[in-house]
């Protein structure tokens, strides 16, 4: 490739994106086989077959590319706090926002397995949760209620912290996404004292 | 303070394991007021009124030190391992375990705040989880029993993951150590499905 590669890949409709999404897939490949910090913005480019100055036009530093990676996930926990907030009754509003919590984790799983072992995501990750949004207190205000005492806060910080971690831990490799979904859904309710959902017919 | 308060702090019977213990605690406070990164082996030592080498007498690096200001809620965990898997029934081996876990949780909530937050400790105890000892292993391995299935994996890692980071939170400041305990051996019990312990008389 020479470095008109660049230019090539950000010309026409779409292509801009499409290089973006691929260099961020790439990335999180690479983070995970080598961490963020042994991850060079060299290897990113040669694994896409691009020149460094293409990574450099999305990116300037490889922390924005951390933060990139780890803001899809982020985004879609936004989503489920406004549509869970949205709910009339309290009950309604933990049973969405515990569903779409655990949805999230696990199509994330790749992430928070690299979030627990690698402090470049997991600073990434945080800065975001307590950012501008401050996702980590919304979804402490919809669990916990008007009106939560000592137990509710442990038990609410308990459950986040335990399914976004387990979800991601190595262990769970081994589970396909339904099941592990299914497991940490039923754990959450128990912890959250929430009923299972009637069966469809 | 001259370069012979080194010489001077190291003389006479227990000085040196006085030292070391005054420096670790020093550590910790100034790492959670500055981070890891951001407290210098000079500031540790200007905090304690010694020289640079005095701390240098003790450790070679700033990673060194993290280590060591983990290791004592590590080897609290290890005791808590060896005598919950000493117990005959299973049912004992858990209630003793996530009691034992509970308790190192609470006396060490500090460092655990500090891992959460900071990669430089969170990388030391997580060296020390999986090193040698693999203490993480051996604590599922009792949670878990002879013939786990994949719900009883999800909740293990949930219940373990959960109250450790739950136990640094933020908001658990608020909370004094016997609430935190109770409400973090509450939440266990339901997790793990273990029964509240008889009420001595």
């Amino acid at each position: 490739m020479t470095a008109g590669t660049a230019g090539t890949v950000e010309a026409g409709a779409g292509g801009t994106e499409d290089t973006r999404t691929r260099l961020l897939a790439t990335a999180l490949r690479l983070f995970t086989e080598h961490g963020v910090e042994g991850t060079s913005l060299q290897m990113i480019a040669d694994a896409l077959g691009v020149t460094k100055a293409a990574v450099y036009y999305h990116f300037k530093a490889k922390s924005e590319i951390a933060e990139a990676v780890a803001e899809p996930a982020l985004r879609e926990l936004d989503v489920v706090i406004d549509e869970a907030a949205a709910k009339r009754r309290h009950g309604a509003q933990v049973d969405h926002l515990l569903a779409g919590f655990v949805d999230v984790v696990v199509r994330h799983r790749r992430l928070l397995a690299l979030f627990s072992s690698d402090p470049g995501i997991a600073r990434a990750v945080e800065a975001s949760l307590h950012g501008e949004q401050d996702l980590e207190s919304r979804l402490m205000g919809i669990l916990l209620g008007p009106d939560p005492d000592a137990g509710d806060v442990v038990t609410a910080h308990v459950a986040l912290a335990g399914i976004g971690l387990a979800g991601g831990a190595p262990a769970m490799t081994e589970l396909d996404d339904d099941t592990l979904r299914r497991h940490l859904l039923e754990v959450g309710r128990r912890l959250l004292r929430r009923p299972r959902p009637p069966r469809l017919a």
